[in-house]
């Protein structure tokens, strides 16, 4: 009994993938190809925001780990949005959308965005009327649903289609689990046996080294912020939600920074140093630190590898953006 | 004598690629690949801005023609721009860059939106500063210039090197250039005539129909815009080139609405109306302007090709971007 749970903590050593709490990403399956064809090019579209200058790729950079790399992203005119991006790399492995988890997937996700006044800045209704207008896209849309009408449903199950495919397999951690064993340096497996040993792995873990669970931030100390961010309870009205959040992917960590959900914090050996502290009541060594970096490091999988697509023009019926305007 | 001006004014009956004045674009020669790839991840790299959120592809995004589709554009903290973005394909064939022509070329062109506080709002010495702290970035530097030092030169020589490669061979009128009779519709060649014979082709002529002169906005009537832009005057401080403005490429003009200097204008009946009427002192019937668009429509050439670059991240000692301070 001891053992099993000793071996559930991932405490045990080293047996190999059989025992991990970590498993390898896998590529995607049961795809449909034409569906994730015209959910990147809405992706990356700006027409779907009222300036015509954002897109889902603005915040959620493919270029840079599905992340924009700073602390709170840039909406419409400029706002200053209230929380950090998170990666969109291996976010269908999540078990719900969004820090707070408000969103139940991908596709019920997507069309978040799009409407907030402090991101896209636009409506599902403008934003229909707009692909509606653009005979290339209304000919797509009837190509992959069989429908002459588009609407938001179809353009959110696009979205949440192309987003399956970016999941980041292949990492050197992977190849370790699935058998290189020489793919990972003596100090990247200390440091993979620190994460078990102090408890990292309690919340980081599955394929995609955490998105499975809410989680207290701030377990054995109080964490500071000076964003608003309360977590879960601003869904379910619980103050036992309080500043709970769901874990965050470690997967292309690396990628991925700043850390935690106000981007407080820029690099890895912080995140480390405040996880431990303020999650697990431990303070790494400067040398333990090292080590767990080092296997953080090794999570960076194969990016997405696509060609950059080309968007269909605005015809003149297509209702232009308004940047400038109220 | 006659003959030879009428035919140098493309007003001769259609005798084949060899007369006429406009030349097919050819796909580029003589390019660097490594710095071709070098290039191709700064023009993506929103650390070039002080903000981290806008790069060259924010408002040359080669997702849309290589221009932002909007009337001017969105700088750093949403200011807005005196002047609508050219697009860079085909930009290499420019007798000068930006549409008053201040800078002389593609590389004296790329430091001045990093630089420019209404832009990019960064300078060239803090831009340098984050692509040295930068380990992968400083490897391919040296990889392609042989040097242990990263500079502002060397780091626009890279950017046009890329945006040489930036040209759209192809289009159905160059397949017709080219040869192939069947390429164009009887309307798109009746369009085509129309364009010479109406004097079009006096300024939109060579490889790239167009951007090969300067040419005075409003000939026989004023150009009424709104916009501040006074053209070529503010680089010669010439009251006599008042209004001057480099000719834009007709290439892919299907792409890079809106249209003119300041984007006043959203779509191609409207412009081939103004530019008629402004320009040349005709008036298209509905019939002229429907078979000139027919023709413009038909200068769309192969978009760019390649892989979405994927970005080094930024080290622990990459000075962090500050999208909302001062």
């Amino acid at each position: 009994m001891l053992a099993a749970a000793v071996s559930a903590l991932g405490l045990a050593p080293l047996y190999g993938a059989a025992q991990e709490l970590i498993q390898p990403i896998k590529p995607p399956a049961q795809i449909n190809i034409g569906m994730v064809e015209l959910g990147k090019k809405l992706y990356f579209d700006p027409r779907l925001s009222k300036s015509g200058f954002i897109s889902c790729n603005s915040c959620h950079n493919l270029s840079m780990g599905g992340t924009d790399n700073i602390p709170t992203s840039i909406g419409d005119k400029w706002q200053q949005g209230p929380i950090n991006a998170p990666t969109v790399l291996n976010s269908s492995l999540n078990l719900a959308q969004f820090w707070d988890g408000r969103a139940a997937d991908l596709k019920a996700q997507a069309g978040g965005p799009i409407a907030n006044p402090g991101e896209m800045g636009f409506t599902h209704t403008l934003a229909i009327g707009v692909l509606e207008s653009i005979p290339a896209y209304v000919r797509e849309f009837k190509q992959v649903f069989g429908k002459d009408k588009v609407d938001i449903d179809q353009v959110t199950l696009a979205i949440a289609e192309f987003e399956k495919t970016l999941v980041t397999p292949n990492s050197r951690f992977d190849q370790w689990l699935l058998g290189k064993s020489d793919a990972l340096s003596p100090q990247e497996l200390a440091g993979y046996k620190l994460f078990k040993e102090s408890g990292c792995v309690a919340c980081h873990n599955g394929p995609a080294v955490g998105g499975a669970s809410f989680q207290k931030m701030g377990v054995v100390e109080p964490y500071k912020s000076t964003g608003g961010a309360e977590g879960r309870s601003a869904v379910t009205g619980k103050d036992v939600d309080r500043f709970m959040f769901k874990v965050p992917t470690l997967r292309n960590v690396e990628m991925t920074y700043p850390y935690f959900h106000d981007g407080a914090v820029n690099t890895l050996p912080e995140a480390v140093d405040v996880m431990g502290r303020l999650q697990l009541g431990k303070k790494f060594t400067a040398d333990e630190n090292a080590k767990v970096v080092a296997f953080l490091k090794t999570l960076t999988g194969d990016q997405p590898n696509f060609a950059l697509p080309i968007l269909p023009p605005s015809s003149d019926k297509t209702p232009r953006p308004t940047p400038f305007s109220k």
